[in-house]
């Protein structure tokens, strides 16, 4: 039985795209969905999450990150705290797990935890009570699930279907935690075809088993594509061996608007952020008009409510309670 | 006539459990039971302190401290601002006071203060004006009320009445401002014995005025015990000459289940934590079912809402304009 | 046309005052006026801003400043965001814009900056969409432009009428964000005299065209003064050959009851602080009864209420939903 569903089927954690059914994939975009125009509202905020108390886990330093985080959080109308775990109990030799069993007994509702060791979220959920909540907000290598929900609601919002399209996700795949999870999201939305365009030091061992098609030429790799996925280059995760230089990989893997020639002439453009403009693509590409990088900001705020709200209610009804606005457009009665 | 109480005598700063009266430990007491059910609530939050500021002022960094003094502060609907002083105005050269003063101009309504000199919440309560409270979150070896008092809440939660009770704290008596209030406490709410189990050089001079047993042997001091409270091992205010070693530390003051043979058979065994596993005692007591370590922590949560709910209200009958919810059935109306 | 501007000439950024019209000021000074009553409310706050998201975005540390404005923002209902730059995206080595851009697709509303470099504010304020607003609060040696306001409002209530006054401004005028912004508003506003009392080496090349009398003798330039203006000693911005000494300074510049008395009988005496007591002034003045410097820590928060309330209301109409409470009292209505 997977550790992200409750019996009865619904989210309670937030891990991985692994292990979610299609169905609830598209629950969250639609749910998401149903956030999206909250921003709109003069009074940008929604009481579904009144009282509950959220606690940004950071043990890994991201205030881009926790600040999608905070803000969903806070227009959900929870109780944030931020607490920066380096800088906190471990100083005083507290085990990761008696930090997470205070935070419980004071009654916390959910962690966003991020972490530089792969599985970590996982550990933390195995571990916590039942009315307590985790969402991954980043584990090491392994994945980073809410980016991913966000990148297939940009997509679903520009090109409608996922079976027809084609979507090429480039860079450094291998230490990507970002790229697992893209991938894993699309196959399981049933897109089209999936590449990955990388230099052959950046491709995973295992990566027969993912489900894509592999290019090392962004020239061939690029050609007919719908969707075009940038990785950011994470200069911290590699050892200077595997790349020759930052100039060397623009030259090769770097996208300007010459080698987007190859790519479908309405194809988009995404990127994580933050970008390395001039190394993973230049600034033409960045602020052009096939990139929806700031949209992806913004659906990411969506994606964040649409997660926290649903693994929050999984199971209790009180969605129910919270009479009209954007969640009733949603279709949170169709989750089981 | 003392500091923490106004010319009704009703609480208005809680600086230390000396020259508080044993009505008014109680009436902490059953106000913080009013509310241990917040949480429960699918709204944990009391509009009680709504619009209120409150001010964490920590000379002395604690993140764990400063999350349960927001935590409580948030679910009594307070504006919560956390000041860390050292990276702060003193880097300017400003002095404490005008520090203080210039927070109480914005009209802060109570100061949450930790700092690593003895007697300083007291030095700040008497200079604040009479619109602003102080709590104080610890100061230096003199005192940290809360904690006490949530210990008080534990231990009347499990057994009841305090007159027939037999109690132990063991560790550094020394160097605990923990243990200096729990000793209070104690005492003033007419606990049948206090004892302290403790090395010769952790006891305090002026040990023959606490009102408690000294023991230095570890079993013998545990005999017939119906409470159990381990003090942490604060090695960062220790000099290396007054403990061999860690491990001779728990050989003979560690708490062990074969230890605990010579308490009652219902005793409880509490920590303030963060515990020091394999110093002060092993898992197995501290996860063990004699273990009510998180209750203290849940407790804690409530007994600060009740400080600064009493502090806050003390004198202006706000507090029945509350409608409804956990206070009303406490004992606030009973409190002069 | 003015950066500071909307079409129909209401407030829309907060960068300078230069730019602003005498009426504009006055407005802002009207509708601080109707703010600053919030603070003695049971419930401190108004729901003005309920649902927004201010980011206070400090590129330069400042915690008094931060909390000032953080106050504000919280009694006027708003979520605030604090990001600590330098901890932040740029270590990454994200560009300033991409910054912005990113937090402006996260749907922020307003910006307060705070930033080492003269110009800042308004560089970003050049860049970000229809719907954010921007409050400088303070761009290196530039303008401080809400410090000057607050300034002016406590002038103006204790003082009343600008037209017959005479100011005097003490102090380091050259590295001075705060001098050059009071220059301003005091000159707008009509003051009767202002002038600056400054050693040789502390006065700006250009001090000609500022509209001001300089002294270079406190005593003399004291003489006949309705208001005192002393500056910080900034001694982060200064090399050391511009002064000799703390002591030589205090000698020449520092305000004692002494040199006070010059000054007119009824005269006030100002500081942004946080003070340098034996540097700037004695205690005797900083603490005496002409000294209004915690009242311009209270006039803070109303003026930066007033600001903020003001930017993000420009054009929308807004304002006048919200029904009854202290903004009604004020002169918004006339805010065209």
């Amino acid at each position: 039985m997977s550790l992200q569903l409750d019996e009865k089927g619904k989210l309670r954690h937030f891990l991985s795209i692994d292990g979610l059914s299609r169905e609830l994939l598209i629950d969250i975009l639609d749910t998401a969905e149903s956030f999206a125009t909250v921003p709109e509202q003069s009074v940008k905020k929604v009481p579904l999450l009144r009282g509950k108390t959220i606690v940004n886990l950071f043990f890994e330093a991201s205030t881009r990150t926790r600040t999608t985080f905070e803000l969903a959080a806070k227009r959900l109308s929870a109780d944030v705290l931020n607490i920066n775990i380096g800088a906190s109990s471990t100083v005083k030799g507290e085990t990761l797990l008696d930090t997470l069993r205070n935070l419980q007994a004071m009654h916390a509702d959910m962690f966003v935890v991020r972490h530089q060791e792969s599985g970590s979220a996982h550990f933390i959920a195995r571990h916590v009570k039942p009315y307590v909540s985790i969402i991954n907000a980043g584990d090491g290598r392994h994945a980073h699930p809410t980016q991913a929900m966000l990148d297939m609601f940009t997509i679903r919002r520009h090109k409608k279907e996922f079976g027809k399209l084609c979507v090429a996700i480039i860079g450094d795949i291998l230490h990507s935690r970002v790229a697992r999870s893209q991938i894993n999201a699309l196959n399981m939305l049933g897109t089209g075809e999936v590449r990955v365009i990388t230099p052959k030091t950046l491709l995973p061992n295992g990566h027969h088993s993912l489900g894509v098609q592999v290019h090392h030429d962004l020239k061939t790799g690029l050609k007919g594509t719908d969707v075009i996925i940038m990785l950011r280059l994470q200069n911290e995760r590699m050892s200077g061996a595997m790349l020759p230089s930052e100039a060397e990989y623009f030259r090769l893997y770097g996208l300007t608007e010459e080698k987007l020639c190859g790519a479908k002439s309405d194809a988009i453009v995404m990127h994580p952020g933050p970008i390395n403009r001039g190394v993973e693509m230049d600034s033409q590409v960045a602020d052009g008009p096939r990139s929806v990088i700031l949209q992806q900001v913004s659906h990411g705020i969506a994606i964040r409510m649409a997660v926290m709200s649903m693994a929050m209610h999984q199971g209790t009804g009180e969605a129910k309670d919270w009479g009209g606005g954007p969640l009733s457009r949603g279709k949170r009665g169709s989750e089981a």
